[in-house]
């Protein structure tokens, strides 16, 4: 199937448990009538201090979220009020636009609400184009290492993933074979530039016992192992490593579809390692020149 | 909330088990853009004897019958024909017309059928409002007995349905106390200007034994009883009657809504009811006068 058609029905499907936000969603979509719009559903926002929001709908290319608000939202004035917190946190914390759709009126109303997001869009699309600043959602594009190859440069805002170690590998000119290691997959090879860049592919599943955890903000993964002789061994080897880790985390993403994707260049953690928790790594850069230079 | 945002709601989620009909669906909704079409899903459709099939999306104004085809579809020829086989069937049988989007290709040209479909749809309407025969979807409205009672004529295809027992007796000027038995309901009372015509209200769910069964057709009621001595003495007591039954079905339709449908006048069916089977009751008007006046 196509990648669009895949990605946005099943965007749709994921949507579906709940009706209301179901419908804004799939009416803001077809109204927008632009497959070179991305939409994103809950989409993660820092608040403050270990406190984070989902919020319904993302277009990264506006840098606007949308919340669809069911009745339930309005039921008592401590409820508006958190709501009014919430958004003013979000837009602070982002510096992204928050608009919300209030879901209580009849459906004109509700109807004309997203129509004026619709224009609100369109308005902005018409102004990065004449800017010269619009970049399509383009998935094909997204997922193809010559493309990226060819540009030189991967941030983490570019949403870049691909579907195998084999398309991780063409991005960095790096030997595929070198992967292998009989039956099995090593979890990763360093950059054929280098002896401290490790191409890394971290997986949220458990693979022979190793488990790897991405936090929310997604600036921090833990890497351990079930078993406890493992654990310590490995954290030892690790203790103040030098290494420079290019992560792309192998996921199932919200929906449904797995890939690897790339998540920014990490470091070894001293502050946060431990022989209990494992070693720590965090998000110290989120791009990266692919040869390496500086 | 109000009638449409539910019912709309609630056919999108419907559907959403099937990833690119929902998309389809949704998109000619929204692209229609117009509150006052009507759109139900899986419609009911005679085929041959014995056979029958349910289109994916009916719209009863235009007797527009939609089927979304995935992939599936076309992985063989005898698939194929067979597909256009049933689309020639369908369309002879009901004289209603039936389109087909074919989803194998990319996201433009399956919007490029749909927006068609939609072009076709709102010539329909504009031609209808032109010759005054536009009936746009009321959903308050067919449910509202006093609007029925003015009009004073009922017809299946009018897909009149009610909310409850109390509304049923006052579009006939019934005496709603009459339908009470201590704490049970009756299953039904006569109309006030009869005594052969009752106002019934089988239900779907077996309710102290009795169950009534309505033909996926919807021309034929079967009404039994779990216990084999309250049947047979039911049997026995129906034999040959003269009634006519002024059915509201109870059920829960594919939306999950629960309501009183009008199904037309039934009249016992003396070649199939029999004391293993039970009463067959069989419809024989599709529409009546509420007052019963010829």
């Amino acid at each position: 199937m196509d990648n669009k058609v895949e990605y946005i029905t099943r965007l749709f499907q994921r949507t579906s448990s709940k009706a209301i936000e179901n419908y804004c969603l799939t009416r803001l979509w077809h109204k927008l009538d632009n497959d070179e719009i991305k939409i994103i559903p809950q989409q993660y926002v820092g608040r403050h201090t270990d406190k984070y929001a989902l919020t319904d709908i993302y277009l990264p290319q506006f840098k606007l979220h949308i919340e669809v608000n069911e009745p339930a939202h309005y039921v008592s004035n401590d409820r508006i009020l958190a709501d009014e917190m919430r958004k003013k946190e979000i837009e602070k914390n982002t510096g992204h636009k928050l608009l919300v759709i209030d879901c209580r009126p009849d459906l004109k109303e509700i109807h004309k609400q997203i129509d004026d997001i619709v224009t609100e869009i369109n308005n902005q699309v018409t102004i990065q184009k004449k800017n010269g600043t619009f970049k399509p959602w383009q998935p094909d594009i997204e997922s193809n290492p010559n493309h990226w190859k060819n540009i030189g440069t991967i941030k983490t805002s570019d949403e870049i993933w691909f579907r195998n170690i084999e398309d991780i590998c063409k991005l960095f000119d790096a030997d595929f074979n070198k992967t292998k290691r009989g039956f099995q997959r090593r979890g990763g090879i360093f950059h054929p530039n280098s002896n401290t860049h490790l191409l890394w592919w971290p997986s949220e599943k458990t693979r022979s016992g190793w488990l790897n955890t991405l936090s929310q903000d997604e600036r921090e993964i833990i890497e351990t192992h079930s078993d406890s002789n493992t654990k310590a061994t490995h954290y030892n080897n690790h203790l103040n490593s030098p290494q420079k880790r290019i992560v792309f985390f192998h996921h199932k993403d919200l929906l449904g579809l797995t890939s690897y994707k790339f998540k920014g260049v990490f470091a070894y953690d001293s502050s946060k390692s431990s022989p209990s928790i494992g070693t720590v790594w965090k998000m110290v850069e989120n791009e990266l020149k692919i040869n390496l230079d500086e």
